[in-house]
């Protein structure tokens, strides 16, 4: 049993503090006017990328030491033809330069929130140099309906990203619906 | 009904080969030592990501007004940490570039050889700035019991070939075996 905190009250926010608890974990929510209480051992920023580098500097000490899921898309959303990161990166990778104390796990990106609801059978991959921390993910959602996958090290983070990216314009176009996706077979 | 022209003959070309041809079109087959014959109106690159410019040159002016589809996986193998590609390019794109006359599509790299195989319901996605190009490759593998996804432009060939490549490594580190990966749901 973990305590998680979780950065955004949104659907994404909604959807992975239900599949905490289900696990039988505390959760608690912090919206971006909320004040921020004590932080648990497992973070979760389920809020858009630009809101990120902001909660990483305003809660620099209390952060030092927790396992971080970064589950953003930094779509270029003008553009819709790329994203908000050096090619040859992720906003993960840049993350954990701003927070060297802590542990980024890139996670929860590639799932549509619908996925992420109910009981339904979804795989959540994971992507992290700590291999400890993706093990505590594991763990603490043990029981949650979900499948967690480890995708190897921090630096996958950027096909992890490429992956929501691709299934973000594939809804846009129409071409799948924001309830399906991509979903990974063993 | 279309000539199909593959290059190759390994696991890949033979499924893309079979699924051609249960869609009515006549296929024709060339390994790498054999005499290149006359070449069908679609093209299939089936070989390993490092013959390709190869042929490309070698068949410049054959190929002209051709569809080009380029199924490779350009993954370095040596590190197995990265593809043997620019950042912010895709292989597709640079292929492009040195057969400015024909129509690069890239295709069936999200695909391992099995899923392709037999009466499978696989998704295959395809980008490609030729619209008229997909349309055609969706024609005719109409019947062939595939599902084509437009993915967008040639530039989304980035993501395909992120997602064959993170495909591999899952592959290779046991995650997923090499009979399942990534699928479409819509």
């Amino acid at each position: 049993m973990k305590n998680i905190t979780i950065f955004g009250k949104g659907n994404m926010a909604k959807v992975i503090a239900e599949r905490f608890t289900q696990a039988g974990n505390t959760v608690e929510m912090f919206g971006s006017k909320d004040p921020v209480g004590k932080i648990g051992d497992i973070v979760v920023l389920a809020v858009p990328y630009a809101a990120v580098a902001t909660i990483l500097e305003a809660n620099k000490v209390e952060l030092e030491g927790k396992i971080i899921v970064d589950i953003t898309n930094p779509v270029n959303f003008g553009t819709m033809d790329g994203l908000l990161v050096k090619a040859d990166s992720s906003v993960t990778e840049e993350f954990a330069q701003l927070a060297p104390k802590s542990s980024l796990v890139k996670g929860f990106n590639t799932n549509f929130a619908y996925t992420l609801g109910g009981d339904k059978n979804t795989t959540v991959l994971l992507a992290s140099d700590d291999v400890n921390a993706k093990n505590t993910l594991v763990d603490s959602l043990n029981g949650s309906g979900l499948d967690i996958v480890d995708a190897g090290s921090l630096k996958r983070a950027r096909e992890l990203e490429a992956i929501g990216f691709l299934q973000i314009t594939l809804a846009i176009r129409e071409k799948i619906s924001w309830m399906a996706g991509f979903t990974l077979t063993k």
